[in-house]
């Protein structure tokens, strides 16, 4: 009997459409999905539905499933994060040989795959750590996907990764090697974060074009898919522009029936998690986290509505332009504070990030596809170690050319009552870092007046503490436990 | 030989701040320091010198100092948070009888202190985790008292906390109990959330008088010294009145030579991280976090200022009473936050807070004093259920009243340059509850779109979810394990 190339365990919709995508590249893929004793097989019914007639042996258990896998053997589980990760590899280990790899293509906590990565290993297997972004059709059709974990495991999964990949332009495939233990799911992560900041930018973006310039439907959309033929061409634009042409049977369109309450499922809160780890300013993401959370709370914002219906003053205007040239500034923001992140992080974790790569694997397949990655690319292989992409030269003449426009959707917006946490979040960032003189020695001041926590001077060396008794009064001793 | 009453773990300057205190209300202390084999006596340093001829009893080990001590005893731990905790309560333990009572007064994160209260617990004694705010003078003087933990602790320990509690007006004690397991601490970790929320506020407000109207450190002082007669009576900005004015030796003022790199040590990471986990949109206080850890980046900041030097445009002029306005507008967006935060945590831990009380024990001795807390004091006491603060007609009233300013400070600040990101996510949040239709049906659709992440109706019951096939090509999955 032919034995299978690749095992998939995990048949929800992710699992399902990468089977299939593998299968269609000339794959045979063995299928499981864990039986539940009250409900019909998951296997069978993908076996005798979508996947019928196709090089797929549908199995039952973990054993069957390992005898079927031609050596060394790679399974790759898409299937809730957390504790169902760690049954899984445990239920596996006593079937499996060495140099047989486990893959995990969910959205797990990078944390984790840490130390799955060094467990698994342990036993003398490997381990990878996989982002699989593009969603239920990029599963099917080609998603971009982030490995990291074991780099022995690369040279053994890279084929099927990068042929179930999408492709760019020039043929180059959406999937390379990112890093050791559990970077390919830390840039997950950041990827899932920015796709927070994106949404809500854009989401910021209909409310000022509904709300502020009253255009229909039809007209937004109009207004998206000029867009999307510029500068800001991107899948996230392109289906604003689809959805809000989108109508019901009935005629009407299905948007405005949709209530207003996100959804999250936590990837955003470990980018938010993560930055505080790394001392990273990581606002306008972290702004979109809780613009989520705060539309959640809808008794709340009912009660708020009916109590502040008039609370706005009155504005003067700003027009689409205006409008695209601010949502576009803010848009280099986002992936500013984003790649921050994933330079400070790569420090810290040892892993040796090339930012250029990844984000040109982000160019196609994933949520956050766009042609603006093009010009990251650019950023990083021309300076690889460039702290901050507001330092490239193309970032930095287009915030000046469209700095004007951005501040005055963002002052004009908040003048008139609509609300654009991301947006306003992204301009104070850039106030903040280009402001040589910030405040924050009145903050200084204040922690030793009242805590004697010390301060550094400007007349002295960095990394040299001072107290000053301010009341004549305070003890000598500085600050060793008291925490603020 | 007279035993004492109370034993103190750890004199650095808290420890022995509050060691004085306790003596001067008429307790006897013993007092302990972790012995250094390389270093000479802290203990004996202390004894000798500010504790010279007074009723406190030097120790050198963990058996001395529990002998020492009357029955049931009572050990206070001001020490490093974390690990040197469970070291001492772990010395500590084969020594103590039934009923003893462990404090642990320091900045423990309030989960580990859940974990503290079970396991002392569990061996018959009490534990108790108490907020003690006030900084060094506070300490010594009468700081604000928030323990937690076993309930039985309380009648134990209460004579001495309110004894040693800084009173308002009306003689009542600054201490009151606030709730089992971790409550003291949570509640103390979301008081150090506010207080950095209130010191940002403050110092963007320094900014704009500086940066924007051009007052030099005695008219800025004057300023907040105005401010401090009326509602904005505060510790904080008195104290930033007193040290725009505070001159070295040499007679130049003092705050132009501080370092404007903000430091933390971690509690005010620990207010957003709750509330990641509460859902609960901590916006304010986040900025103010990151605003700190903005101010750290200052070789990025070096960069950026030489680059986007110019990067304002013109503005309009607003004047100090509008910016009065909007910081006290900005202040009740930050209190909201925080209490809201109170709220859910108490529900979800089961801590039956009185948040009522707990600004009440706010309005003296701890860093975030002002007269404002009485106003939430009187808010709670009318509707103990109150969701949100900015339902109370008293604020209700005030955010009417100022938001014209408000809007006007930010939206200028914006144009003009100033980082404001404290202010602006305070309106930014304002208007998001208050908006009945906000743009999260598109974040939603979109999450559909690419997700089968499914959305709720308007025109249907919440809780019943939907998936479109928006393209006609996607799959009838909806999303069961991707997570975005």
């Amino acid at each position: 009997m032919k034995q299978s190339d690749i095992a998939m365990v995990g048949l929800a919709v992710m699992g399902k459409n990468l089977a299939l995508n593998m299968e269609s590249k000339g794959y045979t893929v063995t299928v499981y999905n864990r039986p539940h004793p009250d409900r019909p097989s998951v296997v069978e019914h993908f076996i005798n539905g979508r996947g019928k007639g196709k090089n797929f042996l549908g199995t039952e258990s973990i054993p069957e499933l390992v005898n079927s896998l031609s050596r060394p053997r790679k399974i790759m589980m898409m299937i809730k994060a957390g504790q169902p990760v760690d049954d899984v590899i445990e239920e596996l280990l006593p079937y499996l040989s060495p140099e047989d790899v486990i893959i995990d293509g969910g959205n797990s906590d990078f944390h984790d795959t840490e130390r799955r990565v060094r467990e698994v290993e342990s036993k003398g297997l490997y381990y990878i750590g996989t982002g699989v972004s593009g969603g239920e059709l990029g599963a099917l059709h080609g998603p971009s996907i982030m490995p990291g974990g074991s780099p022995e495991a690369w040279s053994l999964v890279r084929n099927v990764f990068q042929a179930i990949a999408v492709r760019l332009e020039d043929g180059s495939p959406c999937c390379e090697w990112i890093g050791r233990g559990g970077a390919g799911h830390f840039v997950k992560t950041v990827h899932n974060g920015i796709e927070y900041g994106d949404m809500q930018l854009i989401a910021e973006s209909y409310a000022l074009l509904k709300n502020w310039m009253g255009l229909n439907n039809e007209e937004m959309a109009a207004v998206f898919a000029e867009w999307n033929k510029g500068e800001l061409n991107s899948y996230l634009i392109d289906i604003a522009s689809q959805i809000l042409r989108f109508k019901e049977e009935d005629g009407n369109y299905l948007l405005g029936k949709i209530r207003d309450v996100a959804g999250q499922k936590g990837t955003g809160k470990w980018a938010v998690a993560t930055a505080l780890d790394e001392d990273d300013p990581l606002t306008l993401i972290t702004e979109a986290v809780y613009a989520r959370m705060l539309s959640a709370l809808y008794q709340e914002r009912k009660l708020a509505s009916d109590l502040y219906e008039n609370a706005i003053t009155l504005r003067n205007e700003f027009d689409k332009d205006e409008l695209r040239q601010a949502l576009y500034a803010a848009k280099i923001i986002l992936y500013t504070q984003g790649f921050s992140l994933m330079q400070r992080a790569s420090k810290r974790y040892g892993w040796d990030l090339d930012l250029g790569t990844i984000a040109k694997i982000w160019r196609n397949g994933c949520i956050i596809r766009s042609i603006f990655l093009q010009r990251i690319t650019a950023a990083f292989r021309e300076h690889p170690e460039l702290e901050n992409l507001l330092f490239d030269d193309f970032f930095f003449r287009k915030i000046q050319s469209s700095l004007a426009a951005w501040r005055k959707v963002v002052s004009e917006a908040i003048r008139g009552g609509v609300a654009i946490p991301a947006m306003s979040s992204g301009i104070s960032y850039f106030d903040g870092l280009r402001t040589l003189s910030s405040p924050a020695n009145l903050i200084q001041a204040q922690r030793d007046y009242f805590g004697a926590h010390t301060y550094e001077r400007i007349d002295r060396e960095p990394g040299v503490f001072f107290h000053t008794d301010w009341t004549g009064v305070g003890g000598d001793t500085t600050s060793g436990t008291y925490s603020v």
